[in-house]
């Protein structure tokens, strides 16, 4: 169960043809009434977006945050694709709509796979008529789903949260760890919670600056990047009344949070989840931004590849991160073994066989205490070995 | 002949046992009188600065910029070293102010190696004798001296450019482009042409910002990098009178650029320069900001490492970079190949093979033309691919 988890929705999937494996690539989410509810979604600040995030933009905005259903297809990004893109993003709105009987400015919609090629739409159009006639509620119709919008991710990425009386469900797909040559993670999540537009989107915005946010591969802002939330109402009332912002916000994150992990976890490209933290930084905003250069650093990435505790790259990288830093206060631990203190070698011999353990395993945490105030901030990534070159180097 | 090229200048090398191969790793560069003469450098604006590049900036202060000689040693980077890295930085000053007849503050230092080791001052104490007398004139000097600075290169980088009645000469190791994890680029350079100390630094800045700070391998910026520049004015009066600034800037450009390109040809872990210029840029430092978000993104050169005209990495790279951009005005060409038009696909059938051609070739330049405005600006890199791992995956 995910997206179809909560109550009021129903998904559904379909193969039309995108996808030279012939497995489905199509997949939607939707009301099961087909009336429009509440709706709200982040969009990838990339200025070369794709169409379907432009269309989806601007139906949100005519609809002043509702939607009836998310149509999404795997296979080709629809970005860079001029005005003939935007026309394939409208239609696919249109042939949904007519299939629900709701407006196509109710239907928003994603895209993931290759940029710069014109999607076959002829071909979607033909799928989209089967797609509306597939969905069910359910698990194996929101599992379907789920399966439909996977390029390289190796398994699909479900999520169920339960809140004090309304349900979070949510699915994605993760090339962001996984081959961002795909270009893309999408998410899309349903609750039955009742919330009005404004408040779903703050709670949004909330959930993913603080999960898929603080995850990064390559530094690369794809163009197609959404997280959508729909929110039906239809959860049965609960004793102490209607959920509150902060307990919708907090599921929805905890929603987030958890997929971001998942994506992690399925990284193709990647033998290891890097777990990057600065604290004691002088404010949050710049422990955010040392993190982040940590996490995007290719030099403190390849020696996670290699298993190196080599901290002198995660110093240099504070060091030039334009943040307030002081060489001599600062303190590293890898796994919580401390390998730098006062800005210099506290490697402890006695620890080497459990730092060796540390740098061998699945998931690595990196913490550097930087001395200066309270400033706390995460950052998970990957390492970059051989994998991530493969499967980035073409794309045929 | 480098930096011996320039009347005035001598300079030597030793191996002093911080190389496990046992080859020379201590260079000198030395007024041939052991008097100083005007200097400049620029550094690292890494906050975590190695103990050389605090010593240099601290000795050249204290001058008001003048200085006798460089001492630099490869093999360690004496960087996150702390009180100790300061005082082995001061010594390796002294002892070569000893064996000239200078004073301490008139000696500058740089070293290139891995990060957070102590430097073994021991060693390079008692080598430092051997380097000041193994000074002298002429070619084999230079090369010595050149040859002495070298970690993972594969080739001495020198250059002698001729100015009008004076001449500029350099030595370089270009750990940049070649295996990141030495962390450092180094270059001296000398000249015979008379020039104040605020003149050169001016001349040294401009110089820099125009060749090494426009070449990129990984947006890592090393602890220890370095550009220094001593004007011995012993060149002979030359017709029209002493060089203009404009002239000495001109020379010291080449100079750097030529070094730059020394380095991105013997990039170890690539297999390709790519050479990449964003044209009709709003401005200038808006088209630097673009050049040098594709020239620094690993998708984009995990497709130069495939040979994979993938320009739809090019324009994600360009609509996230912060920079004003309209996706339908770009125009993308490769080696100049147009493979993007007003945002979308461009390729003409017809040029396929010539388009592969470009792709395997030992250079690639990629222009991205924004139409907007006239800012201009150029980057070079190198591909990304599996050489670069293995080079920077382990520090053993």
């Amino acid at each position: 169960m995910s997206v179809t988890a909560p109550e009021g929705f129903v998904a559904g999937a379909a193969a039309c043809g995108l996808k030279a494996s012939g497995t489905a690539d199509l997949s939607l989410v939707a009301t099961a009434d087909g009336r429009p509810v509440p709706a709200a979604a982040t969009f990838t600040t990339n200025k070369a977006s794709a169409a379907p995030v432009n269309v989806s933009r601007r139906h949100l905005q005519a609809t002043s945050g509702r939607a009836a259903a998310v149509v999404l297809n795997s296979g080709n990004a629809n970005a860079a694709t001029g005005a003939a893109g935007d026309e394939h993003a409208e239609r696919m709105c249109t042939l949904v709509a007519e299939g629900l009987g709701c407006q196509t400015t109710e239907v928003l919609v994603c895209s993931t796979g290759l940029i710069g090629i014109l999607l076959k739409i002829d071909k979607v159009a033909a799928g989209i008529p089967v797609l509306v006639q597939s969905r069910a509620a359910g698990a194996e119709a929101g599992q379907a789903a789920a399966n439909a919008i996977m390029t390289t991710d190796t398994r699909s990425k479900q999520v169920v949260v339960p809140g004090r009386g309304f349900t979070v469900g949510g699915m994605a797909k993760g090339a962001a760890m996984l081959a961002p040559n795909m270009a893309t993670m999408l998410a899309v999540l349903t609750t039955d919670a009742e919330a009005e537009p404004a408040v779903l989107r703050r709670a949004l915005q909330d959930a993913v600056s603080r999960s898929f946010n603080q995850m990064t591969v390559d530094g690369c802002t794809s163009t197609n990047d959404t997280v959508m939330v729909l929110a039906s109402g239809r959860a049965a009332p609960a004793p102490g009344g209607r959920a509150t912002e902060l307990e919708l916000t907090d599921a929805l994150w905890e929603a987030c949070a958890d997929l971001a992990g998942q994506m992690a976890a399925d990284a193709e490209g990647a033998t290891k989840v890097v777990r990057v933290k600065v604290a004691g930084a002088a404010d949050h905003v710049q422990a955010a931004v040392g993190a982040r250069k940590i996490a995007q650093s290719q030099l403190v990435k390849c020696s996670f590849y290699g298993q190196d505790p080599y901290w002198g790259r995660v110093v240099s990288e504070l060091g030039s991160a334009g943040i307030a830093f002081e060489l001599d206060r600062v303190r590293i631990t890898y796994g919580g073994i401390t390998v730098c203190r006062g800005g210099v070698e506290a490697g402890d011999p006695a620890q080497a066989d459990a730092l060796r353990k540390v740098m061998a395993g699945d998931t690595v945490e990196v913490v550097a205490h930087l001395g200066l105030g309270s400033g706390e901030a995460s950052m998970i990534t990957c390492d970059l070995g051989h994998g991530y070159i493969d499967e980035n180097m073409g794309t045929s």
